[in-house]
């Protein structure tokens, strides 16, 4: 029988007495492979990849995009960061905006944020009664499956989960180290006051999804990053993408 | 019980004994209401029409808009045309290219020709398996409901019924008349051979569609215009746009 998901239930730290070490090469070659099968989906042009990163503030989704792709090429990898809706983008239907960012065959594209925003932030806030909530869940179901079976595009969907404990500290520290106050956000902390109707939102989320979710620690950038290098190297390497070969005679 | 369309049963011309003349003026009216309310529509801000125009080669598409929206403000209304899928639209799902250009609120889109030329034509000429359209099918359908519930889009289709001995008359029209010798594209009398199968699939798109297809008789210009006018007059007629009115303290 089906179980819906608890995200409460679920890790946000490293298991104990798993160390960075253990599993540094492993992550070293696996993002090594990931930039090598990227070059081949570029060449095979028939197929694409969207990898959707979704998480509260300060949960690494940047961070995390970085360390997978860290050996891609740029010509055929790109992300698009979903902010607050421009005035053009709300006088259209909420999936307009992502329509257009979507790969194309050969490409990888990062998502930071997206679409899922329209049924967690909006959903918080109760900007819509309940059952427009409703409607955006079956209208991105099918979504998803018009981008699969239409453009042969690979959805890689993550959570990374965070605790309320260690995003405290991690705004905090936006707020004292040089290097990162270019990151705070007031309106982090105003967010961070609606912790467990998100938690609830995103359970839903991920209960209501068609193409599953990867729920992934995130206290642990280490273990975090591996996971998340993990899911896409699996990915890729099940998706084999194929440099084409000649099928004109050769002049010799 | 519900009675799927047979195309060969509807009229392409008008009714037996009705002139131009009959409804000349009413027409006329109707379309002079179109314009007002088009003015409405766009100082509303809060809604949007899209009106899709499908049919053979010389059914009249570009015509019937033009007949209907004649006394349309240009900022408000704006026509798109589906031509060959370029290399990048052809590397994304089918829908990419027609999203972009659906209409943002206070607006009318008028696409000539649609995302139904990838369950018709492509049908025709059997580019995907069968079961590839009943997914298309599908994605139409969320697609429509999408826009209608998140965009407040309200959605009328035509499709132009021209018979194939008039269709025959105006594309040879094409050849001599040096006025309409632009419009004269050799490939329309490729299409034309596979006219039985085309009904057969424009059946299929009126019997599958949940938001329903107006057919209009399509062989005497005067009539086609009359009735598309028609049906668009009541469709903003229902729809009700009002302009605004200040809510702030008047200063007076």
């Amino acid at each position: 029988m089906y179980k819906p998901v608890k995200i409460s239930d679920l890790p946000c730290e490293a298991p104990q007495g798993l160390k960075k070490n253990d599993v540094e090469k492993e992550r070293e070659e696996m993002a090594d492979a990931i930039g090598e099968m990227q070059r081949l989906l570029y060449a095979e042009a028939k197929r694409s990849l969207l990898v959707i990163f979704q998480g509260m503030d300060a949960a690494g989704k940047d961070g995390t995009a970085g360390a997978v792709f860290r050996w891609c090429v740029p010509h055929g990898i790109s992300a698009y960061s979903f902010k607050k809706p421009t005035p053009l983008e709300l006088a259209h239907d909420f999936l307009w905006r992502a329509h257009v960012h979507t790969p194309e065959k050969g490409y990888i594209k990062i998502f930071n944020r997206s679409y899922y925003e329209d049924v967690l932030i909006q959903r918080v806030h109760r900007w819509f009664p309940e059952e427009h909530f409703e409607l955006r869940f079956k209208a991105i179901n099918a979504f998803e499956e018009l981008l699969s079976f239409d453009a042969h595009t690979t959805i890689i969907k993550f959570f990374l989960n965070i605790s309320e404990k260690r995003q405290g500290e991690k705004l905090r520290e936006r707020l004292v180290n040089p290097k990162k106050q270019w990151k705070h956000n007031a309106g982090d902390w105003e967010e961070r006051k609606h912790w467990g109707t998100y938690m609830a939102c995103y359970e839903d989320v991920i209960n209501k999804s068609v193409i599953p979710w990867h729920v992934i620690p995130a206290d642990d950038e280490w273990y975090r990053n591996y996971c998340a290098t993990k899911v896409v190297y699996d990915t890729l390497k099940a998706m084999d993408p194929q440099r084409p070969v000649l099928s004109a005679p050769r002049h010799d």
